[in-house]
């Protein structure tokens, strides 16, 4: 960073969220603008006044971009095409979107596909990569929390296999759009539930389909409350993930990205199963890729 | 019916549809009149006022009304309070709704309730009891198909226990509210991909929450129809209902209500697992529950 210019922006561009870190040389973050400009409501040529509009004076003179999540889907700024597994993560080379403004340069980071079982990736990646950056030749298994959970393998700096689970979309789904709305409301949370759930669902996956209306009937019979019927929808549904995601953490080391709330369940649930988990703070390996990224266009510059 | 006026009324009032029927004293239906004015939109002193504006001249001098339903919970017209299982449904005392119409009387039918595991119904006990008017000494079990479907079992007379499954909820929420939406559109349908997803969650319900976000997956990469997707999300969620409701359906013989696509599917699903079906009309076993129970008021007035 010289005279208040960053030397590079790191650029996390998912489906609702933009945000946008000025960055130095050595990868040390300066600073964080967002804005809620995400992918989901933009159209092609409306990303890099997006883009310059959150930045603001970070793109003064010239400055090079580099971005990864929705941002390069085919309703992006420009596709960048996925990498098909089994593959080091982000690859060599990044797609250049189309810019008007002088000195701006912005590389788009590929997502990863996966044949069969179908399954996509787009940021998740990005993750990987600054995980393996900071823990060169760590090999096992990732697990990465959100909306859309990822479990992916992990071997040689590869990235093996993955599987998506729409763990917490369901669960937002269920809450806010069935009839469970009435049982499930407000902030409130039991621990006790959400263990006893999980463990019922992983234990019994066959029987999942049976234990969501209770949720409803408790409340109405027996007065359970909307903290104890939140914390076992939540853990009935990743006791389910849990289930079917079982080649994936039996017997491994699970590296767990993320410290919110969501990452803490999931450490919680995998430490009942005796499962060790690692953890890395998501931004913290976010950025850590994008700077690997970043110092690859330098080499080959 | 005399002079142009029914001998009573026959009414299903659920949470987004009210549906009165003219009957005959021998139980047979003249007309139907409907409204979209359901439990779910009217505050207590407003049910009198929607069902004489739906019956329209039906309520022209005295006349009973008999009503199943949601209209008797207890955010309806009056709690008609649940009978506990095991029961025979309906029981023999129907909750009479205040009224200000002159000659106007409304009996409201309880629904059922279950203990553990937690459990309501209200309408189905009309249903059940009408299939059992219709079929006396009948014995099994019933299912029935909707947003949230339900399993019966039925020996002697009575509602033994019974199972709810907000399959066709879960299935509106994750095709109208999750990324599935992009890829489960239309009314397209195929299916062996029904059949197919039934016996792959049915076969392997562990792996179910493994099996969603491949249907958004395999439209990106492969070119899945929208047809393909959502005959497969609906035969993964019958699938794992089966799956888990399999105590109720296993070496039984199932008595189905409802001849819809629904209950189609449902016929399709069981058969495919070697289990006889037999069939009933939704709304001819309705009737012959309210008539039933009109019979029962008639007897004891």
């Amino acid at each position: 960073m010289t005279d208040g210019v960053p030397d590079w922006l790191a650029v996390d561009w998912g489906t609702s969220n933009l945000r946008v870190w000025a960055m130095t040389g050595d990868g040390r973050a300066l600073g964080l603008r967002t804005s809620d400009r995400g992918m989901g409501r933009l159209a092609p040529e409306q990303f890099e006044e997006a883009l310059k509009e959150c930045a603001g004076d970070w793109i003064a003179g010239p400055v090079t971009a580099i971005a990864c999540g929705m941002v390069g889907a085919r309703q992006g700024w420009i596709e960048a095409p996925y990498i098909a597994v089994p593959a080091a993560p982000l690859g060599d080379r990044p797609v250049r979107a189309p810019t008007r403004t002088p000195g701006l340069s912005v590389h788009i980071l590929p997502g990863m596909s996966q044949d069969r079982p179908a399954d996509v990736m787009r940021g998740e990646e990005t993750q990987i990569a600054g995980f393996l950056a900071r823990s060169p030749g760590w090999d096992g298994v990732m697990c990465l929390p959100g909306s859309h959970t990822k479990w992916v393998q992990v071997s040689a700096g590869e990235v093996v296999s993955f599987q998506t689970y729409m763990t917490g979309e369901l669960f937002a789904a269920l809450s806010g759009h069935t009839v469970l709305r009435h049982s499930v409301g407000g902030d409130g949370w039991d621990d006790a539930a959400f263990a006893e759930a999980v463990e019922d669902a992983r234990a019994a996956p066959e029987r999942l389909a049976a234990r969501l209306f209770p949720l409803r009937a408790e409340g109405l019979l027996h007065g359970q409350t909307a903290a104890v019927a939140r914390a076992r929808l939540s853990g009935l549904l990743i006791g389910a993930e849990l289930a079917a995601a079982r080649p994936y953490w039996l017997g491994q080391r699970v590296g767990l990205i993320g410290e919110g709330t969501l990452a803490g369940r999931y450490r919680a649930a995998l430490e009942a199963q005796g499962v060790p988990v690692e953890t890395a703070d998501a931004d913290a390996v976010t950025l850590a890729g994008l700077a690997a990224a970043w110092a690859g266009i330098r080499e080959r510059a």
